[in-house]
């Protein structure tokens, strides 16, 4: 297995590489524009104010936790070994500090990439989008590269799956507040901005008028890089874990290494495949949208082969690279259901946009409808890949078939560096777009860099239906990584002649109330936490609505636009900031307090019906909320593409409420659901030791 | 037992001839305004014309369903004995029978009641509270009296719980229907008369210039009444039923019938102190909404004493008694929890009634928000019932577990004979309210009946928790109900030699991936059923609202309310009636053709999960659902009673889009869930020899 751990750090580093290539080739792009560098200043400012607060109060947090930790994580330090709680608390903190590391580097190439990225676009859209898809990819290939780093370097020095689910829950930990953080900032600005400046004044979007703009361009960067970026980074470092936490479960039973070998093979060749997918990438006549897809296409046809002739080279089984293919198939149906259920051309949004001209609430009914039934296809998706995954493993021998579905998750994830290139683009050319704008460079610029925008959005839906996916298999694996771990320290505690321990034999009947009870608490805890979610950015959307008011009415010359008049645009990032900082860790407490205790109450057994529940409601509501959030928003575009009365007309104001009922449930609720879901999960395997000994009901 | 039955049945003759004078003193009561007398004909005629082309659509429903029930079920009649299959199609087409009779039971006194109570409010609001309590009471009394009947009927001359399943399973079906086709048609009424007359000209509610305005009154009958009726009435056999098969199982293994006597025994007790309670109703100084409550908690303090005594008396032991108690505690527990989410002094309305100001967008984002959270407690409620209940009766034997949990569900549903009197009482006062006002009887007439309707409403947010509370326990009951059905059938088949057969041993394995492509399926259902009802909502009133807008623009002086002038109120009625006949079949249908395809794929394992899923989404959809709708009812309400702006300002305008929203989410779509799991769960169990005989994995 260490060769092939050294090979994945040997891929990883071409990423770093190849990385560092990419930023310096968007650093030398030209800026000449001084209105366009000082907007752009004043984004990086503002994001780089954020993340640095951001993360003083994480610091504290994961300090805190680091010491909670040391103190009782794998077992109370007083009955263990104080050298593995040690062990336990470092790997959590480094997972925690390459998550920040990502994100860091994600936003600080973004915000110059923007800025790079308008510029090229007077040059015209080639120039334009390579600047803003090359930004991405240092984005991307710097989070795959972190995660195989990460991994890598844990499983060398320690050689222990329990401590690199610290670290995976280090890294979840972090994305659960850099998610909701960054979500909330960012639809706090979007929100306000678009109510005040769209709704209410009829001034276009990015107009250097409105207060919130540079705030909603911050929120581009803090909520969908860095956020995004921690968020993908956290799924990719648990499908890896409870890939190896179940490999070295058989590898152990066999006494060789060639299931763990394989993990780190496959996830290799992810990278891999995604190096040379970015490298590919050239928009041809074809559009930006077709130049995406196709990058991504492109990365899939490399994986399924490299790994297709690394199994044969190296003799792996074939069931698991079976595998492996159902969960990158997979991964393509929820993407294409998404599409379905966002695209404009389909007839969900088309059918919210002329309900909407009957007066918002029937935009809202519709939307949420459709939104439901967006959930069918996915679930069912993932549904049958993980029943196809796990019979097409369970030949292999016991405990193969949920491996099946580990690998079938990490055969999902391993194409992710594209996915996040793909993904990263999204914002930097939405903020392009705006200092076009605000820059004045012309309407042919702004005609540019609206459709490398639209190209954005569109793959959007289907990066996140990839997401979800992934999240969805990554967790059925997790709750076969929490058996094994429950398996494997209640052997410990029995051999040290602990009184009462019972292992997970027959894994979880649901007819077992103690289960029934686990479930039906953590199917209510992913509406809950997303409700919280949604409460911050309403009340901080409230209050900066309230400052955008006072800006137009106190600064005379705002509204009319006197040369020279500048709205104080720190203020409402200072608001974003401070109302996001104040709004996100009680939503991520909630769910690790609950988790803790429904342990404590129910036990192991609890804890099995709680993850079910929650992995039930969580990708059904994150389904929900994703596309639901993605048809509002197209659904606005198309009326004021002309459709309905178009612009302005009561269709279109509707249209504008769905839009703004979606924007937190697409970018702030909906994706850190999948996050909750991985914390929660990687939280039980780690407690395992002490539910076993300390639950009320065993 | 035979003795318990016969009491039953003496019991179930006692509501039937309270009913028949609660009838005749409400028709005794004085009408004399032939305006009154008027409008109230076309009420009853709209209500009836829809009843009776509704029924027509079903029987051809049932009847083609009784033709497959003979041919298949409980197995092929070629496989088979034919008697069998004669008995449960006949159940069947019994059950539709009952649940028939009794909606239209209900409606008829209520058309009549509304034109009392409306009359009655000239003397005051005691005789006015009278004529619309007993009204509903009317329902309750034929709703519970026909539960134990039909139950009574079918145990006696079968002796089989089987059948007793066919029996629910035609109340459920049935139910399923009337309460989508009601709930259609009602909130196509009531959201496009609010849309068009509240929000677009600016005339009252149930103005009589309004064309959709009958329809509206007609929608409360059809909807509130008749579908209302049919829910609880499939709810409340559901209950008994699994009751009695897990009752008659533990029977069967000693050789008596205490079991099922005891289930007999408490729900006569229920249905004797809900006529105790309705006896005792009468309005004091604090008004309608505490004389509403009063008499509910009179009716389980004598529930408790009655039961309380029955079991020293018959020996009955303690232990279902204590389960029985667990489930009234708990629908206290849930309705309070309700009433904190739903109720205008507490923080949740006021919040989404100011965040109305800041525009409908963030209506409905706090109202979906609080929705979320007033899961947590109704869920954590049921689970902790169930895990007591469970515990309660485990100590009586293997099995009794299991039974205990149903005993909750019974003790729950005991006092639903005062719980429909209470919710029939709504929609009769609202009716009389729109007739007050139709009938031009004045201002203090209209203080009165507006009051009626306001605790009409505050109790009904009690009511729908209740009947929430009660479906979850008796699903989960259900549960238990398929798989003694299973293992009973599954003994049977080995008996006759038939190869490959399993009976369910050890429940449900959340780990076995047949279970979890069932539960993720499962939890999909209710979503989309839901979805689709909201659409058939969403398309239908998007017809009425083109009807109205006719008829303004085309009737001379209408808009005016020039003397004489009358608009065609029928063509609303037509098009919501066409409207809901059109899109009331395809959701039922999706509902039981996923669960036998479930079933005929995974067999009765993946059946197991999907009434998992089904069940845990299910609760969670329907508890956000019914509470973020009476919730933004409410928030409505306290706007227009002059907060934040009062009537006409902009926080009206949002609150009206959140109620416009949540009305289809609490009376159409919140309460057919409950139905949706209850008949996916009936089926599970009738086809239960089809399911282990003839599906693709075992």
């Amino acid at each position: 297995m260490t060769k092939f751990i050294w090979i994945s750090m040997f891929v990883s580093a071409l990423a770093f590489a190849y990385a560092v290539w990419l930023n310096a080739w968007v650093r030398g792009l030209p800026s000449s524009n001084p209105r366009i560098a000082q907007v752009g200043g004043w984004i990086r400012e503002g994001a780089s104010t954020f993340l640095r607060r951001e993360y003083a109060v994480l610091a504290k947090f994961a300090g805190v936790v680091s010491v909670v930790i040391f103190l009782f994580l794998p077992q109370p330090i007083w009955s263990g070994i104080a050298a593995a709680n040690l062990r336990m608390a470092l790997a959590y903190l480094a997972g925690t500090a390459f998550s920040g590391v990502a994100g860091v580097i994600g936003m600080r190439v973004a915000t110059i990439a923007n800025v790079k990225t308008a510029e090229a676009a007077l040059k015209g859209i080639k120039p334009s989008f390579m600047a803003g898809f090359r930004g991405g990819a240092v984005m991307g290939m710097a989070v795959v590269g972190s995660t195989l780093l990460g991994v890598s370097l844990v499983m060398l020095i320690t050689n222990e799956t329990s401590t690199l689910l610290g670290f995976s829950f280090g890294a979840s930990s972090l994305a659960l507040f850099a998610k909701a953080g960054g979500g909330i900032f960012t639809k706090t600005a979007d929100v306000s901005a678009d109510l005040v400046g769209k709704v209410e004044l009829g001034i276009p979007e990015d107009d250097p008028r409105n207060p919130a703009v540079i705030a909603d361009n911050v929120g581009d960067n803090v909520g969908d890089v860095a956020g995004m970026g921690a968020d993908l980074f956290d799924s990719n470092v648990a499908s890896m874990s409870a890939a190896l936490v179940l490999a070295s479960a058989l590898d152990r039973a066999t006494g060789g290494s060639v299931n763990q070998a394989v993990v780190f093979c496959y996830a290799a060749a992810g990278l891999l495949a995604s190096i040379i997918g970015v490298m590919m990438a050239r928009m041809g006549k074809r559009g930006p949208t077709v130049a995406l897809n196709n990058s991504t296409y492109i990365t899939t046809g490399v994986y399924a082969a490299l790994t297709g002739i690394l199994t044969g080279v190296f003799d792996f089984s074939w069931r698991i690279w079976g595998a492996c293919m159902v969960g990158l198939a997979v991964g393509v149906i929820i993407g294409i259901a998404s599409d379905y259920f966002t695209d404009d051309s389909k007839p969900p949004v088309r059918k919210v946009a002329k309900a909407s001209a009957t007066g918002p609430a029937f935009t809202i009914l519709s939307g949420i409808a459709y939104g439901f039934i967006s959930s069918l296809p996915s679930l069912v998706g993932i549904a049958v890949s993980s029943l196809l995954a796990y019979n097409l493993c369970a030949p292999l021998g016991e405990g193969y078939a949920m491996f099946g579905i580990a690998m079938a998750a990490v055969g999902m994830l391993s194409i992710v560096g594209m996915i996040i290139s793909n993904d990263a683009y999204g914002p930097i050319v939405d903020n392009a777009r705006g200092l076009a704008e605000m820059g004045r460079l012309g309407e042919d610029v702004l005609a540019i860099t609206d459709q490398l925008d639209s190209a954005g959005n569109t793959v959007k839906a289907v990066t996140k239906g990839f997401a979800i996916g992934a999240a969805g298999l990554t967790v059925i694996a997790l709750l076969g990584a929490f058996v094994s771990e429950v398996n494997s320290k209640a052997a410990e505690l029995i051999a040290q002649g602990v009184q009462g321990v019972q292992q997970i034999t027959n894994g979880f009947n649901i007819m077992n109330p103690v289960v029934f009870f686990g479930m039906l608490v953590g199917a209510a805890v992913p509406a809950v936490f997303s409700a919280m979610l949604i409460l911050g950015v309403d009340r901080n959307a409230q209050r900066m609505v309230g400052e955008i008011h006072r800006q137009f009415r106190n600064i005379k010359g705002l509204k009319e636009g006197r040369p020279g008049v500048v709205p104080e645009y720190d203020k409402c990032i200072e608001i974003a900031t401070s109302g996001a900082l104040r709004e996100l860790i009680p939503a991520g407490l909630f769910t690790i307090l609950v988790t803790l205790a429904v342990g404590f109450i129910g036990g192991v057994q609890a804890i099995g019906g709680f993850l079910t529940g929650n992995i039930v409601t969580g990708l059904l509501l994150a389904l929900f909320m994703s596309n639901s959030g993605g048809l509002w928003d197209n659904a606005k575009k198309y009326v004021e593409s002309g459709h309905e009365g178009g612009k302005g007309s009561d269709a279109h104001k509707a249209a504008v409420v769905g839009d703004t009922v979606g924007d937190p449930f697409k970018d702030t609720a909906g994706p850190s659901i999948n996050t909750q879901i991985t914390v929660v999960s990687l939280i039980s395997s780690l407690a395992a030791t002490l539910f076993l000994t300390s639950s009320v009901f065993k």
